[in-house]
C-alpha cells in the first residue's frame, strides 16, 4: 500500500500533506489517515465534489473551470496546491475525473487527472481507467499517492542529509 | 447501506449535505459520493484531522477545544455545522473520536462522537466501539449517516407535502 510509504517518507522529512479531492470523494485522505502514526504528517483534506466549490473553497481559477471544465490536469494541479494552501501543508494531492458509468463534464468514464505538489512544485498525470466506479476511484487514489511518493523520492535524492 | 437512503431522502427533499470529519478521515463523504446520482445532493466535505484545523478551517470554538479537547459531542456538533456553513449545504455530518489502538486526547480507543445537522437543528450521539481501527471508523460512518437519516425522516413527518 503506497499510503504507508508516503506517510513514512513525509515523517522522515518532517513534511505534512493535505488533499483536494473530487471524484475520489475522501478516499485519498482516508487512505493516508489509515496509516498508524499518520497524525504527525497528515493534516486533512477538502472534498470539493460540486464544481463551484473547487473555486470557492480551494481557489481553482474560475476561468480555468469555465474554459476546460472540472476534468483537466490544471484543475488537479490547482486542487493539490489549493488544499495545501488552505490547510497549511507542505504537500498536496489533487484528484478530478469521471468515475462513470457514463461520461460527464465532456469526458468519458474512467478519465482521471491526479496531481501532487511539494512546495510550489507540482506534477500531474492523466489516467484512462477501464472499469467500474470503485475501480476508477481506487486507481485514482493509487496514482495520486504514487505521484507524491515520486516527488518525495526525487527530493530525497537532491537534498543533502544534514541531521 | 444507509448512504443510499440518505442521498435518496436528500434528493427527494431538494436538500444538500457536507461533511466535517476527523477520525473517519473522509469515509463519510466517500460513502455518500459512492451513491449513484449523489452529485445533486452531496456538495463535499472537509477532513480536519489536525486539531488546530478544526478551529481554523471549520470554525470550531477554540475555547471548546481548549476546555474539553477534540473528542467531545460539542466538537462533533460544530464540525457538522461548520462544514455545512463553509460549503453552503443544508445539512452537515460531523465525526470525532479515537480510532485506536491506544487512547488519545484523554479518551479511550473506540470513543466516538457523531453529529448531524439540518439547518440550525443538530443532534449528537456518543458511541463506545470495541474493535479494530477500521471497525471503529466504520461504526462512526454508519452512526453519522443514521443520525442524519433520522433528522430527515423526522422532517418529512412534520413538513406538509405540497408538491
Amino acid at each position: 500500500m503506497s499510503a504507508g510509504a508516503v506517510v513514512e517518507r513525509l515523517r522522515r522529512a518532517g513534511l505534512t500533506v493535505a488533499t483536494g479531492e473530487s471524484l475520489t470523494g475522501g478516499l485519498v485522505s482516508a487512505a493516508l489517515i489509515d496509516v498508524p502514526g499518520a497524525s504527525r504528517a497528515v493534516l486533512g483534506g477538502v472534498v470539493t465534489y460540486a464544481t463551484s466549490l473547487k473555486a470557492q473553497v480551494l481557489g481553482v481559477e474560475q476561468a480555468v473551470l469555465d474554459d476546460g471544465g472540472p476534468v483537466q490536469a490544471e484543475v488537479a494541479r490547482q486542487l493539490a496546491l489549493g488544499a495545501a494552501r488552505l490547510l497549511g501543508a507542505d504537500c498536496g494531492i489533487g484528484t478530478t475525473g469521471v468515475a462513470g458509468p457514463g461520461p460527464a463534464d465532456g469526458a468519458p468514464a474512467g478519465t482521471v487527472f491526479v496531481a501532487a505538489s511539494l512546495g510550489g512544485a507540482v506534477r500531474a498525470r492523466r489516467l484512462a481507467v477501464a472499469g467500474t466506479r470503485p475501480l476508477v476511484r481506487r486507481a485514482a487514489v493509487g496514482a495520486g499517492l504514487a505521484l507524491l511518493l515520486g516527488l518525495l523520492e526525487d527530493r530525497e535524492q537532491t537534498t543533502p542529509v544534514d541531521r
